[in-house]
């Protein structure tokens, strides 16, 4: 009867001028240190407020024991099944730094690396040159490497990393590497790795045969090494989906990108939390859904700093009352995955989530932390639950079926 | 392997003489006012015994942040996916009434309508015209409306709302609705959606025209509008799957309409409470299913009455024992959705469930609640899981596998 993929959401959802509000606190849950997470510690009165008027639970970004990168983590949340729906390496690197993919394109990473003069591999990361210098030969790359019908664009992410996006048309991403992963070796022939990928595989020959001359004289980068092809998924928007008017709120580009490839306003903001959540604020009536992306406590929990990841956490509650005040009509307040300080990484644990609505049936939790989540009236579910569950709470969607 | 669809049940289902009932309560969850759902204020000693000595959940209709109609929620509870199995409107609508579908019948919701000199639809609804005066135009309809090889059923559902049954072969239900949803404009034509109902489209549009003439003279129901074309879905019977010999306790129509189509035998009963298990009692050696349905607490909801629910749902724990009495092997008792009446509708909410068998794993939930429930040993699942759960509780599951 047609109802798989978004078919289901497309019929039931209606747009309305409530607003709904989806607080993503990066790398959110923690392992314990001395008995308790960095969200345990953390004083959070507000959200512990939250969590005691609204009812809470556990989500699983990708799967039991599955430990995502953010991009799964991401599409997950926005109710984009991470297992059927990629955004390649390329594609996800090219976001990363803010480039607005355009559906044809076909991107890559780049590694600046050193080669030798039997054309080995003998650095992969030209002795990590600086970002100056990478942008510097980016520059150099775009503006020296003319190739027929394609507009290419190399843009520098840091040190000896780089991405570089190919736009025309036709441009298959099933082209193998060119990096070998190992020293000692010459780059990898691209190939085509089905007939279609044929042209892709040309230029991209034609690009890395022009690079290794603009960079003659560059030492240690005498070359790029290529891997991870890749165009941009193919996602129905939110829009078209859900019938939201969504706007993503978020400092870091990664995120911004990611928001981009579903359909969501990218509102420009400053780096501070404060400054994100002003921005909520300044264009609360212009949009219905609002992503608000938090970037500290991922990477405190990263460089493994327990404390500093309680700080950001704090900080986020000190700024909840200007979120509520604006009095939406439903509030989701969870992390894309864990990152406990610990683990100095991503993890698979199971992510902290609240709701809070009017329309919410609250239960006995009254602290936001793993402890209380788990013991929440929504139980554990999967984070691809998240969108529909805070839709009905924001009153966007009508009944399925008579 | 094999096992999709209900290859698994057919495989591992055995006939016993054991019963099993799945008492519904429909519309059961509920939101609190000041503090306390309508089930959390009922005073439910029986259903509080049960649930101390059984096992409790909470079970998802359809999935999170969807409010079901009553078709998906029940085909849900009877064990059918209610996104793969679709009830349509008019096959819904038959059923409603309690006509009993033959698997090649199409139906469709008529409207009674106003329309004026020029052709145009001045009123959907005819003035809602009484449902003694629908009756006689039904009655009309159906006998002076002959069409060749068709047998025709106009049967009256309430004021200004009946439902047409074309009984024949080879009549698809791909045809576009003739009801125009506004005012203003002609009826629209009928039309096949696809090749396969050019039969249909030209029975459909003969019946249309001999229904002008009919009402001629009966202003303001001047013509007729039709939409929700459906055949009834088709579905194993539970029969089929499960090898049991269910049969419904039910005082509303529509819900014996959906029991018929998953193969149940319809017992015929009074429209009290107590006459509903009363039937119970009298037919519980002959069958080894049973779905008692109980109406009022989703129609109290629906009407915002928190208090009449609160009172439905004492009424049905008084009758409780006039169940325990029968020892059934396994009883369920849960609803097929949430009606809270703060929202006067059908909602998303997950449903309080109990599972009472002498063989469950019994939790420290000692109470029949919202709140309680959500803490019970069987977490949160969906309702498509209850039928194998009580069936295996029942015993009527043999060992999968070796």
């Amino acid at each position: 009867m047609g109802l798989k993929n978004f078919d289901l959401m497309k019929k039931i959802a209606i747009p309305t001028e409530s607003k709904v509000v989806l607080l993503v606190i990066d790398g959110l849950g923690g392992l314990p240190k001395d008995g308790k997470t960095e969200l345990e510690k953390a004083k959070t009165p507000h959200l512990d407020e939250l969590a005691a008027r609204g009812i809470s639970g556990m989500t699983d970004p990708v799967g039991r024991g599955i430990t995502p990168g953010s991009g799964p983590a991401h599409l997950s949340l926005f109710g984009y099944d991470p297992l059927r729906f990629e955004i390649g390496r390329g594609a996800l690197a090219a976001s990363g730094i803010g480039f607005e993919l355009e559906p044809d394109d076909l991107a890559a990473r780049i590694n600046f690396a050193t080669i030798d003069e039997e054309g080995k591999v003998t650095d992969r990361r030209a002795g990590r040159i600086s970002s100056e210098k990478n942008k510097e030969l980016c520059r150099l790359l775009e503006e020296k490497t003319e190739i027929e019908g394609i507009e290419l664009f190399v843009k520098t992410v840091k040190e000896h990393r780089a991405v570089v996006i190919f736009r025309g048309t036709g441009l298959s991403d099933e082209l193998n590497d060119s990096d070998p992963q190992v020293t000692g070796v010459p780059p990898l022939e691209i190939e085509a790795l089905s007939p279609i990928a044929e042209k892709a595989a040309e230029i991209v020959r034609d690009f890395l045969h022009r690079a290794k001359e603009v960079l003659r004289g560059h030492h240690p980068a005498d070359m790029v090494l290529l891997r991870g092809f890749a165009k941009p998924p193919r996602l129905l928007s939110l829009t078209e989906i859900y019938h939201l008017r969504p706007a993503a709120i978020a400092a870091y580009p990664m995120y911004r990108g990611i928001a981009r490839l579903v359909g969501m306003d990218i509102l420009s903001t400053g780096g501070k939390i404060e400054e994100e959540f002003r921005t909520l604020k300044d264009n609360f009536l212009k949009y219905d859904f609002f992503y608000l992306h938090i970037k500290g406590s991922d990477s405190a929990g990263e460089d493994g700093d327990f404390q500093r990841k309680v700080k950001v956490i704090e900080e986020v509650d000190r700024n909840i009352p200007l979120l509520t005040d604006l009095r939406p009509a439903a509030i989701a307040v969870t992390g894309d995955h864990s990152t406990p300080s610990v683990l100095k990484s991503h993890s698979w644990h199971a992510v902290p989530f609240l709701l809070y609505s009017a329309w919410c049936r609250p239960d006995k939790v009254d602290e936001f932390s793993e402890e209380a989540c788990s013991q929440g009236g929504l139980g554990r579910f999967p984070a691809l639950k998240v969108m529909p569950l805070l839709l009905a709470h924001g009153r966007k969607f009508t009944k399925y079926g008579a």
